[in-house]
């Protein structure tokens, strides 16, 4: 038999979900849970995939900026697009979260939800990561790829609860994590439906409907998906609402937080440019979350690097 | 081989249902859909149950009210709850819309989200049709639980699309659909996460989040399901938006609307105290929609009803 889990090196993070699906899976076990009930939700940047130097969904703003700057002549004088159009990213940033806002509804409305599906498809069919080199959609963790094979192929269906925008994560989520797009749950703009020359288009508009982080994980949840999951896989403190929910159930759960250590493989941060680990490690340690050590715990990081 | 769609006669609804079923799921069919594609959404009121003489949930509500009263010794004078106590619907609801909100927020917040589906299920299980004199839960129409049934049998996975309120309806859609709440689209409240006394839970606020009815429905698909679906089945104009952005795709779709026409087994309206189906019909002639007669294509209107 092959390990479903051959990217994750024996120790406490490989024995925690081994023990916790026997667990629940196991028909007379005090803890079986039935596969309707089997519901795990994962965070996707920095848990599913890289989130370094900056969330993958900055680097499209980004590029987007640049595409549309033919048809705005004012952003070369108008900040936050100034400083992107001049390749500045620190300085656009460094604005705060209106100008971020500023600059995803420039790059994430004023289309119908087709339009901005080929958009954003295309962009990560040829988008590649500043110093990996790659394109951005084979920036997954192998381990936790195997981890949602495992999960799925134990009967549970398997959720993305993420700060990101869902239909930036929809254009690529089945092709990569095999998670349809109605198992992805993540920040919106408001849309509107509409008759365009008879025919129906629903139209993104400039303004955010929900952001989904933090406190927003748990209430989306109860949303989305009207249970409580019993597994829950996070890096930040981001997610640390969504462990909390999650592991507060009457049975088993597992939560599970990945740490990113690994400054060889990939990136080593606990404080990124792009949220922090620092609360979410402390009520680990209190409420017995896993933590995994990326270093210590995963044989090896992306599909295309070899075992080390 | 026993007949999937039993309590259908045969004619052109059934054949439409059946030649449509055949048509996307033979691979080497032109109008062949993969199973992950085929996705399928039903209004609730007045399509899967009851809806005569008023939603469901509005009983939930006014019933909620009398048990609710003893703490709210205001409502004795106070519209619209004073008639809602006098048994007076009709002037209760009468005073429009804000009166309406204000009553479900009454009655549909100010408690978690626990407690709330405890508060619904134990409703469900107890109350009673005030002329059918069965549980609201009975009152499915057994046709679409065999179209239900049959869609997910070829592969489809099954949503419902509805204005009543998410947390109410799922309450008991798995039991009585097979619809697990994930697959529940609705109305909702804006929620709050927060710690009680290092508990988590998610608080019920007293304001609508969002209100899934009409140009709303296919923006809420593509918000929660974020693909379009192929089949679509209504039965008013609140329906009429869903059924548009459904049967626009590319490929093969089924259009169809549920018409009460049958006053001895159920009720016979086109214009109701709770939705009109008029601007639907129109359109369902030009598109090709398929109109559901009960008296004529439905043998049997319920499950505990004698086939006629």
């Amino acid at each position: 038999m092959t390990d479903p889990l051959a990217s994750w090196n024996d120790g406490i993070a490989k024995r925690a979900i081994l023990d916790f699906v026997a667990q629940v899976t196991t028909p007379d076990s005090p803890s079986f849970v039935p596969p309707r009930d089997r519901i795990a939700v994962f965070d996707n940047d920095g848990t599913l995939w890289v989130e370094q130097p900056l969330y993958v969904q900055a680097f499209f703003v980004f590029d987007r900026i640049q595409q549309l700057a033919p048809q705005h002549p004012e952003w070369q004088t108008q900040e936050p697009f100034a400083s992107v159009l001049k390749g500045d990213l620190k300085a656009a940033l460094s604005a705060g979260e209106p100008a971020l806002v500023e600059l995803v509804m420039a790059t994430h409305a004023g289309m119908t939800t087709d339009e901005f599906a080929a958009i954003a498809k295309d962009w990560l069919a040829t988008a590649n990561h500043p110093t990996l080199h790659r394109p951005y959609t084979e920036l997954v963790y192998q381990p936790m790829l195997e981890l949602l094979a495992y999960l799925q192929a134990n009967g549970f269906k398997t959720f993305i609860v993420s700060g990101g925008g869902v239909e930036f994560m929809r254009a690529c989520t089945e092709q990569i994590y095999g998670i349809p797009p109605e198992q992805v749950i993540g920040s919106s703009n408001k849309t509107q439906f509409e008759l365009r020359d008879g025919k129906p288009v629903i139209l993104r508009l400039p303004e955010l409907y929900f952001f989904n982080d933090k406190a927003g994980k748990p209430a989306a949840i109860q949303h989305y998906i009207g249970r409580r999951p019993i597994a829950a896989f996070g890096n930040s403190d981001g997610d640390l609402q969504m462990l909390q929910w999650t592991t507060a159930g009457s049975g088993a759960s597992l939560g599970m937080i990945v740490r990113h250590t690994d400054g060889d493989r990939e990136f080593a941060y606990d404080q990124g440019a792009m949220g922090n680990l620092k609360d979410a490690l402390v009520e680990a340690e209190k409420e017995g979350w896993v933590v995994v050590d990326m270093q210590r715990d995963w044989n090896r990081i992306f599909k295309f690097a070899a075992y080390s």
